[in-house]
């Protein structure tokens, strides 16, 4: 059997390829000494989440004498880990550029350090949001189940976490941290958002929750909602400019609503009713719905036409 | 370099942490000799899923001779690891709480032989969702295709394998299943809902089907679609009662249409159209559509517009 | 304790199983030697994504002197394991049966030579669609977060790398991929899907992309929009036909929005607003929306109804 490249064709691939690796610089990243590393930042962020709610990630049983020192070494790991990685964020990053190294292990120690003592903080928030879940779905059945399992949950827990390291100024990593949870729950909220406590997000495929978002306490919102900009047209010339809508204290969006623009409010206790599209303010205590459209009924779809034009024109055990 | 934490600071933190798992021990699970295991959970469905699809998803092949042998070997392992999480599920909620651990393994080994013994008859609904998905997607290639990579395959494997687990009063394990699912696909049905054989769910990212809902034979639903309850502003107190619609035997719901409400009945046969909303019943073999929203035509895009204030106003290769 | 199963039931559930094996063989893949492996497609799909994005993906770090030796040997790692599963895929599907294994081997190695001396071009392809995320997106910090992070240039990538396999036709493999994409992103583009350069899919949830759409230079799509065909009901009577729509260069097409049908041209330069439903072809250069669904706001939520009726009803902190 013939090889699928004989040896002069190779190289000439290989050189093609090289030349393809000088041409397109910006999707090259090669002698970069301290790359940001994905596998290691998911990790980090799995060790925090295990910090937050312990003993139900991890792999042992958690025994209440040895707590101290499990979470003194779970500590110890993660500011490790973490600390290295948010140095070679700072240091890769055009516009945080150290002045070396050493400079950027000096900030990223200190990032670390104001990270890690938001913890119980942290934590005190996350109690709140599991509450929610628990209380707002009436199919869940204990708040272990919505800690296991429920996905607002999980990326409320990822999104609290990355939005601390937000504010603190690391690039990079508080997003590739979202989108991680975006992969797993379908849930899009980008770590410049802020939300207030008792969050819940149910389903919550579809889910997108912009940079610039301001979301106040005991806010619940449904799968397919959109907290958006009215118009990103202007792309990177409207960076750092407020684009996403407030939704203020006790607001609920059911599913498929958009709600869209930096001076778009949402006032207290309103409830936004499914596929309702938004892009003005909403008064507090507001029921806003939008007229379903009407339904037309066409007449009777034939048994021709069920058994033969379509879908199941084969099956056996059609019904009669 | 200075470490992150001078010795006082961190032991500080982590009593702080302490603390706050004292505070908050609703999302803590320490001292707990027999927690659910998530990972193990998701190895014993990824076994069922090769029992029931055998030769599809093993790293060896399946040889004709062995077959017997290696069944009886995935059956003694499923039995084993799935009767332990079983018994620790039952022995750690409220509501089913076991006398003690012998108790709940006793149980959870009655529990799973019910299980094991219906794995035929789920293969025999297996086989005919495998049929709907090749019959009802012209892009499908062959059965093969739409075992190894068709999401709503996916997903209806695990539903129904979660929903059998749920029949017998397993407490979390089958909510932990279908949000597995959920996570992989996007497609979220709750092990509680009831479904006939040949369901095809065609792309699915965005589908939800509540705990109460009950789906007859032949119904296909695209991406997008809630059947879903009216409203879940109860809460808790909602609990066990029938808030998500019926749906009979071959109706059709096309992408992003929502059918909401407990009473609500859709007949057999029915046609529902993209985006519909609907709150009551629908009577057999009717089509039902929206009136598509009138579109609007507001004129000419500028190419100035199109060159200068947006998306591409850098590109030197924009279209003349 | 007792075992779940007397071993006289044991042997008699195996025997049901067997039966049933035997009775539904499309769901068993049993005595093949040369199956394909997903999660080995899926390792290939990875170094394939490694050689077009050097550096990003890999553990350690790419030193420039040694970059043509690691160009040289991924490529020989991935035309080996290439070769092997394509030649499985062409030797186990109905309509590409080679005479024997080694006529497979054969063509799998045409294949695999043509499809790896487009990787150039392909990278070159990937540079825009890095550039239009990064210009596109307010909310973009630097391209390596894009490269790193942005779920819709990693579905647009897998995508690419499975439409050059699609056209070099290898059946099952490259929908595999795609799913995989799918899985991970929840953007379902099919492989057989032609797509220009400079293409932006933002937040990404929901998107379908059908099998014969045709998408220009330049487009942009946000998350929930659905490139369909107008109705699936003939199943595989439609295979190979043109079912979903052309979008020419330069149209950008918001959130929800579905574009059907295989006649359907959106011209160029159109941009088409949020849940816009259309069926027919648009002018170039055209804006498109729809009339919003007229809000209606029902008056005053209670403070009885907030705090009592729904959600919130114990909280303590229960805003007054």
């Amino acid at each position: 059997m013939e090889a699928v490249f004989k040896q002069q064709e190779m190289s000439e691939l290989v050189g093609e390829i090289l030349d393809s690796y000088q041409k397109y610089p910006k999707t090259c990243s090669i002698d970069m000494d301290n790359r940001l590393n994905r596998a290691e930042i998911i990790e980090i962020l799995e060790e925090i989440r295990a910090l937050a709610f312990p003993g139900f990630f991890e792999m042992k049983n958690l025994n209440r004498d040895a707590i101290a020192y499990h979470v003194g070494e779970l500590l110890e790991n993660i500011q490790y880990r973490l600390r290295k990685q948010v140095a070679r964020a700072l240091y890769h990053t055009e516009k945080n550029t150290p002045q070396d190294e050493e400079e950027a292990m000096q900030r990223a120690g200190q990032i670390v350090h104001e990270f890690l003592k938001t913890i119980p903080a942290l934590r005190s928030l996350l109690e709140t949001d599991v509450q929610a879940a628990y209380d707002g779905d009436p199919a869940a059945f204990n708040t272990d189940e919505v800690i296991l399992s429920y996905p607002g949950v999980f990326a409320i827990t990822v999104n609290r976490i990355a939005h601390e390291l937000h504010k603190l100024g690391v690039p990079l990593i508080p997003r590739m941290m979202t989108e991680y949870a975006h992969n797993l729950t379908g849930i899009d909220i980008h770590p410049g958002a802020t939300i207030g406590k008792y969050f819940f997000i149910d389903h919550g495929t579809g889910v997108v929750v912009g940079e610039t978002t301001e979301i106040g306490d005991r806010v619940k919102i449904y799968q397919g909602v959109t907290l958006g900009a009215l118009s990103t047209r202007g792309g990177q010339s409207l960076r750092n400019k407020k684009r996403h809508p407030t939704l203020e204290d006790d607001v609920t969006v059911y599913s498929g609503a958009s709600i869209l623009g930096g001076e778009t409010v949402i006032g207290a206790g309103a409830i936004i009713g499914s596929n309702a599209f938004i892009t003005s303010s909403v008064p507090a205590r507001t029921r806003v719905s939008i007229k379903n459209p009407e339904l037309q009924f066409k007449g009777r779809v034939s048994m021709t036409e069920l058994g033969q034009e379509g879908f199941w024109k084969n099956k056996a055990d059609m019904a009669p």
